[in-house]
């Protein structure tokens, strides 16, 4: 996978690219990363990217012809085709047509999943367009971008960190990026359930003892402990996420009659 | 504020605290950014900070004795009290009790907002716990740290990015770090929807022109028609936010209508 990224910023990228996952997704050849600096291509003598907001107000605006030029000057880029080749089972005529994702990193784009993690993993390129500021020129939103993402409904200060978690999610899905070990933690929102605790050495720690069941050695009754811990906790803290849940007939009977006593402690109150 | 992290990757953090906002923040003194391999308090000859789960299971877990060792090694630190001290309009009294809020990145922590960046903004001191693998031992989260959160449901290789996104929301709220121009970014979700379009020169890009509204000059229209795109965009990007969104009568009558019309058109179908 080839993936481009846009920014004002390209030394934020250092440290994140070359280490843990991602450093090693890209010396085995798996990912290869790249920052282009938008500024580069302002087309003007002064190499301004932004400019003041028609119809007046704070904050300055991205203009349209920077981030134009950059994503067009990737993709007039030979190498980019020579990457699109080497999809596999993909016939000659599909991968002629094989477009990247060009991805607006932005408070209004659709809010980033797990699912659409997976999606993005199958693509053979994405281009990242992080922007400061006050915004975008409407222009690259309805003529350029193929996708918006928003990684939270917070307020940064701009795109490059999410830029970083949405190419982290999708790379570590990438075939050979994880080693067997790790791909286990792929499960975390695999059944819609927070995880259940975890407990290492020492059994005991200043007094504190890992749960008796999980030192039993029963398999059997540490699976159902660690599913009762699951629900417990998703119910405690992301109550929303059970609606969504995979759940036997019998837990489904477990939470329905947990609401209820839930709901009378309400009103006894 | 002092800013704390506990990582095993340290040199994830050289450039996004190097550059932009946090970057400068940084030169004024309003924050102090920090990183501390925890490997370095693993308390053992191998310098091992995880180790297999009881009960089973694939992955590995964080152990507990290496993120104590590091956490009260910083709380030992004389600096940390000094750092206290400087919070204005705080009395001895409660300046000697003032702990730092302890945080640990993880997927089942509370969901991150921009409720919680504002809380945060208001700490002396903040210590983020930076985690691989599986999972933490769960005395970590029992005895040791005061906040969990999580930036979004979905599946990322450490806590790193996470803490990073976190720390950027949080240090641009501070007095100081923004400059007037773009303070107003912060506005994007104040009033609970999403941003209506911007548009900056040339007028007409390739053909593709700046509406005439923005071009009027008349400001209590130019004011109408954002407001009436940031709805509409609102509507047809993130319609739950408009649960909680400060609208006028007017509004909620417009947007009832609306609703009546997309269940009419359903039916129709």
């Amino acid at each position: 996978m080839r993936i481009d990224v846009l920014t004002l910023f390209p030394e934020m990228f250092t440290g994140v690219f070359g280490s843990s996952i991602l450093g090693k997704a890209r010396d085995k050849g798996i990912v290869s990363l790249n920052t282009v600096n938008f500024r580069d291509f302002s087309g003007n003598k002064h190499n301004t990217v932004d400019d003041m907001p028609y119809g007046g107000g704070g904050g300055m605006v991205l203009k349209a012809e920077p981030i134009f030029g950059a994503v067009e000057h990737l993709l007039k880029d030979e190498s980019v085709e020579a990457i699109s080749r080497q999809v596999e089972n993909v016939d000659e005529d599909q991968v002629r047509g094989k477009k990247p994702r060009i991805i607006l990193m932005c408070p209004q784009g659709a809010p980033f999943s797990q699912k659409i993690a997976q999606e993005l993993s199958g693509e053979s390129h994405l281009i990242f367009i992080c922007g400061h500021y006050e915004g975008y020129d409407e222009r690259i939103r309805e003529h350029l971008v193929t996708d918006e993402l928003s990684v939270g409904d917070y307020v940064l200060t701009g795109g490059e960190l999410p830029a970083m978690v949405v190419i982290d999610a999708v790379a570590r899905l990438l075939p050979g990026v994880l080693g067997n070990d790790q791909s286990a933690v792929t499960d975390s929102f695999s059944d819609g359930l927070l995880e259940y605790p975890h407990y290492t050495r020492p059994a005991e720690f200043r007094g504190w003892k890992v749960p008796d069941e999980l030192l039993s050695g029963h398999h059997l009754n540490i699976g159902k402990w660690r599913r009762r811990q699951s629900l417990e906790r998703t119910l405690q803290r992301r109550p929303e996420l059970l609606d969504h849940a995979e759940l036997s007939p019998e837990e489904r009977k477990w939470l329905k009659s947990v609401r209820i006593e839930q709901e009378q402690e309400k009103h006894r109150k």
